[in-house]
């Protein structure tokens, strides 16, 4: 039996599942049904002691591509296979949303916006997409499409990850010298790491610093890999001219938190990349399938490296 | 003897254009002139009476992509080539404008400020590129490679031309019907049209009421193109969600204007694509070397054409 957790979403996955998956049993919550007999659970966000009794289950499928929470918990055995999506039609999302921040930068956008808000008519001097230079951190399914995608446009591209893999158009770096080498040359910094225990609190102030005056950046990573507090004050101190930020340390955003407020911020919803419904359920049952061949799904989980 | 006038720029110009033509005597307004020895001229909006005398111009080559205020003028006989640029990196600037109006409304960014003003955490459904319907008016060397570019990032793209011409990845449209056709399927309304006489009030209230309800409009053409009341009676009405205006009909867009101060309008200062000198001055050296062979430069205006 397949069980189901989307409190948000039930009715659209549960068609999509049933008319993916005909010959399986799909049960939705908060429907009872009995723990033992649950081997597949298809989740987004379950409550603590959701898997307990399950005793049968073979692995979870995450309606996203983060499990930094689902790694944290302590009722899915490790011998539960944790399966992600692996793009779902994230990685173009990501990309545009990347985009969007990069051209508010890049085109001066935000400065616009201040300028109209005073009826200023007053051209500022152009920066070309060939003059701006872009770290990525992160190189995953999607951080590195969203790398290519840039460099594809025309921006000057570094990218940063574990392993420094190279991709067309991308110049690749890894380890602390390499980090400290791409901020200091990343007019944008953007981030789109998965959540670990190695990235947790990586843009610390002190990393922060050795990005050049007037550096802007977009995180669509994880709240908890940047420094809050730290941003607010280079924004003060001019050091950073602005941020599009999409992901926070606590969700939602604290009313009073004062990057709600601040000027040249640009706050959203943690609505960079959405699971498409039907890409989700696609893929789900093409990783369910390698699962019952024995093969091994594309978004499986290495529990030690925590993605 | 080439004559330049470019007083914001002049310096850049001067000594680019010395470079650039090293056997060639080149003089920089205000310095006067003789003007019978005047044989080229680049400019970028000459005074009333310019050419005045100038009886031996040859050409006058233009530091833009438009000339509708040349062609308006009557101190420019019809014997004489105007050669205006045919790119120089605009359209890769004229894409960034465009694509940060379409992320803007097709990931709600608008509706997401106007949230972040509230301290609002409230995620808004997604809508895919794919999903996303844009109508792009004007095909020329400019708007033909933002049209491309959208397609290419998986928009549906449609164009609409005086000649209808094919495009790949783009659907093609020409005529009223064809125009119609395209407002009435755009999600955003791309507005690249050169100025010219048929193409002057082109966009009135008529025509932009046979957009769907809740377009986006995007003018980077040219502000006579578009009835700015009407913008803002179908704003007020709901029809619209927005625009993106980078051209009015009187420029600066003065003071008073009430589209300084709509919530749902971003204006820019005439910015979305820039004349970049040393872009302009290769094509310049291109262009005139084209003439002195007797060929035909790559951007002769045709003078019934208008553009």
């Amino acid at each position: 039996m397949l069980y189901l957790y989307a409190p948000q979403e039930a009715d659209v996955y549960q068609a999509l599942l049933s008319r993916a998956m005909p010959g399986r049993e799909v049960r939705v919550w908060p429907e009872p049904v009995d723990a033992a007999s649950v081997r597949y659970a298809v989740v987004w966000g379950p409550p603590p002691g959701f898997f307990a009794g399950m005793r049968r289950l073979e692995a979870v499928f995450v309606l996203g591509a983060g499990v930094d929470k689902l790694m944290a918990r302590d009722d899915l055995p490790s011998s539960v296979a944790v399966v992600r999506l692996t793009d779902a039609g994230m990685a173009q999302q990501m990309l545009e949303y990347a985009l969007y921040g990069v051209l508010h930068a890049q085109r001066r956008m935000g400065e616009y916006q201040h300028q109209q808000s005073a009826a200023q008519w007053r051209p500022l001097p152009a920066r070309l997409a060939s003059q701006t230079r872009i770290g990525v951190l992160g190189l995953g399914e999607i951080g590195g499409k969203v790398a290519m995608g840039l460099a594809t446009l025309g921006y000057r591209v570094r990218g940063w990850s574990r392993s420094g893999k190279p991709l067309e158009g991308v110049a690749a770096c890894k380890g602390e010298t390499g980090l400290e080498d791409l901020l200091a040359d990343s007019d944008i910094l953007l981030n789109i790491l998965p959540a670990t225990a190695d990235t947790r609190g990586l843009l610390n102030e002190r990393r922060l610093q050795g990005l050049p005056k007037g550096a802007f950046i977009i995180n669509a990573g994880r709240g908890e890999q940047l420094d809050q507090n730290a941003v607010l004050g280079l924004l003060e101190r001019g050091h950073l001219a602005g941020a599009l930020l999409d992901v926070f340390s606590e969700e939602p955003l604290p009313v009073s938190h004062p990057l709600w407020r601040h000027p040249a911020v640009l706050v959203t919803p943690h609505i960079a990349a959405m699971t498409l419904p039907e890409e989700a359920v696609s893929q789900i049952t093409a990783n369910l399938a390698a699962l019952v061949r024995g093969e091994k799904p594309a978004g499986l989980v290495e529990r030690a490296r925590g993605y």
